[in-house]
């Protein structure tokens, strides 16, 4: 496989450093103690360029060839190998990686990908984006947090999610939280059919936020199937990448949308990690923040990120971008217009903040995503 | 729980970030939006001290409250409130953590902790610190990692680790490895009890570096059992921390050293990550790479992960700091000055590089660590 670095090193000694990059994610020891000439040939790193950055002295982009066979088929064993030393050396980032063709089928991708979450909401055959919302803030009474899930679904937003910091906390425990949430969120894709016209057919889904070691995260499996919600959130990079691989994107059995959370913003590239990464280990939308929010992701990275979602990848099937992090409905058009429609839309803060306006915000957001790309607004 | 993070900042505009940021780590929404009271009172984060740093203009110390009720006892939701979202926040770095007495005692801390470790490898009632080196290069065939492994054992190196690279491989899979390698360590610990002398009663370790998602991971559980490996080594932070306190600390049934792999260098201060963290989590000693290596962790900082790692923290038992990373015999003497003798030294290629004189090298490393702190070296 073969991986891009950025270094940072003075001209004179980035060969060296390339090389002990090399020597560093295969073998970690010195090159002249290895005596075996299988190693020696096949396993130890090799540095394929060096590339001075035009507009930036001092950076280096580098190019490994890492031996497929050290990282076989496991998601962590990857990470390991392309990040695990190097991660605590600070002239050092991973900006991409190339699996060749037959690498590539080993790992799982997405499931269902952008069509499956169509198909899920009642958009099959459409090339519409979608609308998330989050059910936020974490401290609050499951009564309330299903009444808001109540609102946001009734109002034809197609994903309601946990806000990524519930998990099982006394105020809304898990078990008791999921039911009810999927509860009010049937009741309103039933008042949407009763109720007729434009919602009518539209099932909202809820995406409940697992999270927890393996024990709990199979009984959080077992309770979402169970009451039957129709996608899940998790955190990559918390509950560990072997853990979302092995157990979420076998066992869930609904779309997978993937959160951040822990995944830095600094020294792995966002459309490596976000895009191409976690939707090779299964993700079905991807989560990242948005330029012009309360983060400070470029706009150039988060446009890679939606680019590395949707690009031919093997036979995996693309993945919705989920552009987020302090979002508002009038940014919708101009979020579309970058994005286009293979998309979703996460707002949740702005929504809650409208106050007794809400629900008509939210059905405003929702319209605005689902209409975005039609000639006429079947809704309006 | 009191958390202390490392903002960079004008300082015009410093309170308004530290508040941003205590919004961030827990409601994740606008203050004004939050309707509850109780949320508003008691799940809110507040800022409780910000402190511009001496040396370096635009950088500010902010310590915030966090609730506790929003993490429970969840290792990966710990992590998740500390530095979920912020570590996508270039300019938010997480330095430190104090957690009530109460909460401490959530954790389950090390299980064996320093004198677990003397007592497993026939130290136990001294004060001496312990040897450790690593199977690698991974490509080797099984056979000639077994005989490392009984060369380093036979020398008198406490405890003999995987490579953290090798996982499942095909060149040495885990379910072959394990078990020719415990019997080269079990051969080596009986050839020692034969021959009688400074060695005969001394016990080698090995630990086997684990890998992979839950099902992986209790297979490779089964398979360390049954064959009755001494001690095992993982990367919390590919595996996934909620995996190694619910999987590994509970199930392990020996010690655990914990790997720093993934584990980055720049925004999760590492006495915090490596020496205080881990520990809580469950290990029983944590590799980190020593300064003047292969890796630029500045000296304060090493000693700060060692000093993390012995300290008083509840009811916990300290654990063995294990500074590794491009270490020489040279340097044993220095390094036991510095870490004292509750300390585990790992040296891997410079052992390695010895070549033919490997065997009488590895006898050096060995008995310079369990000899350092005696008046009179009993091996010599």
């Amino acid at each position: 496989m073969s991986v891009r670095y950025r270094i940072q090193c003075p001209a004179g000694s980035i060969e060296a450093r390339a090389q002990a990059l090399a020597v560093e994610q295969s073998i970690e020891m010195p090159l002249e103690a290895v005596r075996d000439a299988r190693v020696r040939a096949e396993v130890v790193g090799e540095v394929r360029s060096i590339d001075a950055l035009p507009d930036a002295p001092g950076q280096f982009d580098v190019v490994l060839a890492l031996a497929t066979e050290t990282v076989g088929d496991e998601a962590g064993q990857l990470m390991n190998m392309l990040f695990g030393n190097c991660s605590l050396q600070p002239d050092v980032a991973l900006i991409d990686l190339q699996l060749p063709a037959a690498t590539l089928a080993r790992w799982p991708g997405p499931r269902f990908g952008i069509e499956g979450w169509r198909a899920a909401v009642g958009a099959a055959g459409t090339r519409r984006p979608l609308s998330c919302s989050a059910l936020k803030p974490q401290g609050l009474p499951l009564e309330a947090l299903a009444a808001l899930a109540y609102t946001f679904a009734r109002a034809g937003i197609d994903v309601v999610k946990d806000d990524h910091g519930l998990a099982d906390q006394p105020a809304a425990p898990f078990a008791q939280r999921v039911p009810a949430v999927q509860r009010a969120i049937e009741r309103a894709n039933r008042d949407k059919a009763a109720h007729g016209g434009a919602l009518a057919g539209h099932r909202s889904l809820y995406a409940p936020s697992l999270s927890g070691g393996p024990r709990r995260l199979a009984a959080q499996l077992r309770i979402a199937r169970d009451e039957g919600v129709g996608a899940l959130l998790a955190c990559p990079m918390i509950v560990g990448v072997p853990v979302f691989v092995e157990l979420l994107r076998a066992e869930a059995g609904v779309p997978l949308l993937a959160h951040p959370a822990l995944a830095g913003s600094a020294r792995i590239g966002a459309p490596l990690l976000l895009g191409r990464l976690f939707r090779l280990f299964g993700a079905d939308a991807t989560i990242f923040p948005n330029w012009g929010g309360r983060f400070s992701y470029p706009r150039a990275d988060c446009l890679a990120i939606a680019e590395r979602a949707r690009a031919p990848l093997g036979a995996h099937a693309p993945i919705l971008p989920v552009p987020a992090g302090g979002m508002s409905v009038e940014r919708v058009r101009e979020m579309l217009d970058d994005y286009g429609p293979d998309t979703m839309l996460l707002i949740g803060g702005n929504l809650l903040a409208a106050g007794d306006a809400m629900p008509a915000r939210a059905a405003e957001f929702a319209a605005r995503v689902a209409c975005a790309f039609e000639t006429h607004d079947s809704r309006s």
